[in-house]
């Protein structure tokens, strides 16, 4: 097949820019751009672009994108230096892709050069954002420094305990490196990760992939999950520096490379919707703790009311549920325990399932749910503190099985000139 | 669980009504609705309705939405009159949901009223259409006329042969019913699907279920598949009534049931994306028979320029090369054979898979690709004919394997007060 592959070997290596960008001077193919544009408004979302240089990454406190594409890989390589180069490579692409701008894959020995796949041509960046994030694993796997790296891993990254309940499939969960690609086009968010994998080609593989998704229910609305409840009202807000410092920036309590940078943790929460679904409205909302239509929480009448966990009805039991999922949650944020939930929704088909409550429903079940998503300064005080407790008591459980995700340590911010990680990779050295 | 699940046996069991339609007298949510209305340009979009009843069915000349749920049920009953049950609840429910209100599911013997999952409440119908069809297996199955059918049985209906290639995989292919949702927002379309499988409870059982998308790239632009080519360039036009009627929609050679309606075939095509990726440009478009950045025809400048077979080079050798995808296609649509196609792109994660192809490369790779979908009025004139020679010919088979799929007989399209495929079952009597 040699012959077929190279049978236009003198072809451009270089063939196209993004629609609307600046053409490639000699480039064979750049008569061949689109030249009509695409409908003035759609036109305007496609060209926005959240910046990829910074003190911290994008991603965290971006306004929320309709669309992500998550990926983790592990390592195949034994020398640092490999994954640096990787890291030179992501970060360029990350700058790139974040504008709209294609991406080559270097030369693999097998191969003839890659080229980005131009199915966006006419999308672009869409508010793409990569965030990049570094697994426990990366510090030291089966007790081994792989990488001299392992005085810098962080305290606060710890492995996460074992959680009642959950049904963690390996093939799903962990990894070496992590990155999450999300943009307002379900497109542009995969194109993103096929890049960022085909760089990888010889350094790392994929381990696991998870798309999702979040629907548009206006501007300020807060979105509805897969159970048709919103989820996100008791949310810190994004544009709250205050609080995002206090809460989901990593400070001067750990090492410099991680200082301004944040923890992620990433759950797949397969829901039993056949089963949900047969519920009535107010068994669901005790279980949420939350009126279905308005979000108002139980006891009050509108979504954004306080909260108030010691009001009873007339028999003296709490309108707020001892074991319902909100006020679990909202017992450790009286306690100063707040992250920073940035989550989708997931549909990933249908498959066979035995279902862990009664009636035991055994057949094909839709794979749907939730991909939750937090972040943090640290996950001791943050993610594990609040679920530990929430995986023994929080009624929901029984619709909810959590069976993939990790936890990842996102660096801080990349500057200018610099590659991802570096701080971490040359005081390792 | 029984005393949690009727805890508020009281609690209403009609919920709710789509954002902006009337509210239910008398529910005790109703006053928990949405009250402000989403931003004006999204709200409009999400409000448009396409229509459920017709002479034919929505979703085949319906000009395409981004999203689509596709599902095929297994029945698990023997009676017809089970079947007609079922029909008569997907009617209501198509036209239901297709102006966005709720659908409730009716008493099943173990559960409660099940009610509609809310989850979409606030995005309003977003253009969903529903297209059911009817497999072979509906008018006999194993050799056996399970429901008094068979004599309905259309000839068009055959089995699809076996193809050079193929590798379908049982649970991703066939079943009794059919169903496609598509809707402009990916979450309409899957709780159209849960909502049509909740109503299937104890009558029939999801076979295997498929998302897919569609980017916009443009008021009258062609959309691009993941290879990075544009897909669709060369397919008869929907407004074409001449043509729709000629092509797409059965006229009297067949039952009357079937008049009016249309043969849908469904094709799970993963590509080799990490393959195809690392080709040439040039390679690509020999391969696919089009220029890659403007879509033209090889041979031609643009897109829409016709497309010419006899056009040589300087050495005599077809510009159009003769295994090239278009080349192969554009042979049948110059002997008559047409079919509207109205794919979609998918992407299901990632997973282990072995290379058919130099270097056979073994690992992690995207399960990615296109739901190839096509309308036709005889499948053996449209789909089979020109696949039989595609898949034994076409360049691009190397990166492309077919694991899934089937070929559905969609009725004619409801009339008010009809249920769906109504004239089959009266006919069948």
């Amino acid at each position: 097949m040699t012959d077929r592959r190279n049978s236009s070997s003198g072809a451009t290596r270089r063939g196209f820019l993004g629609a609307g960008l600046a053409a490639v001077a000699g480039s064979s193919l750049a008569s061949e751009r689109t030249r009509a544009d695409a409908a003035p408004a759609a036109e305007a979302a496609q060209r926005t672009v959240e910046p990829f240089y910074g003190a911290h990454q994008s991603g965290v406190v971006t306004p929320q994108q309709a669309h992500t594409y998550i990926a983790a890989f592990d390592l195949t390589v034994d020398k640092r230096d490999d994954v640096i180069r990787l890291m030179r490579r992501w970060t360029r692409a990350g700058a790139l892709l974040s504008v709209g701008e294609p991406v080559e894959v270097p030369s693999a020995k097998e191969y003839s050069d890659a080229l980005d796949p131009a199915d966006i041509v006419g999308l672009g960046p869409s508010r793409l954002t990569l965030t990049f994030g570094f697994g426990a694993s990366l510090f030291a796997k089966d007790g081994r420094d792989r990488y001299g790296l392992s005085s810098q891993r962080p305290e606060a990254l710890v492995d996460l305990p074992k959680f009642p309940g959950e049904q963690l499939e390996p093939a799903r969960t962990g990894g070496d490196l992590f990155v999450q690609a999300c943009a307002d086009n379900p497109q542009v968010a995969f194109h993103a990760v096929r890049q960022i994998s085909g760089l990888a080609y010889g350094l790392a593989q994929i381990r696991w992939v998870q798309t999702g998704f979040v629907s548009d229910y206006g501007a300020g609305k807060t979105p509805r999950n897969l159970m048709g409840f919103k989820d996100g009202t008791g949310n810190p807000r994004i544009d709250d520096a205050g609080e995002m410092a206090k809460f989901v920036w990593v400070g001067d309590e750990a090492q410099p490379w991680m200082r301004g940078g944040s923890y992620i943790v990433v759950r797949r929460a397969r829901m039993a919707l056949e089963h949900w679904d047969r519920m009535n409205i107010a068994f669901q909302e005790q279980t949420f703790g939350r009126k279905k239509m308005s979000g108002a929480p139980l006891g009050g009448d509108n979504e954004f009311d306080p909260i108030d966990l010691a009001k009873t009805d007339a028999n003296g039991d709490p309108l707020m549920p001892e074991n319902s999922h909100v006020r679990l949650a909202h017992e450790f944020a009286l306690q100063g325990s707040k992250i920073l939930r940035r989550s989708y929704s997931y549909n990933d088909g249908a498959n066979v399932i035995a279902e862990r409550w009664p009636p035991w429903r055994q057949g094909m079940e839709f794979d749907a749910g939730l991909i939750f998503i937090c972040y943090q300064r640290d996950p001791r005080s943050g993610f594990i503190r609040i679920f530990d407790k929430l995986s023994r008591f929080d009624m929901m459980n029984q619709f909810v099985t959590n069976n993939g995700g990790g936890l990842f340590a996102c660096p801080a911010g990349v500057a200018e000139g610099e590659y991802l990680g570096q701080r971490l990779f040359e005081a390792g050295a």
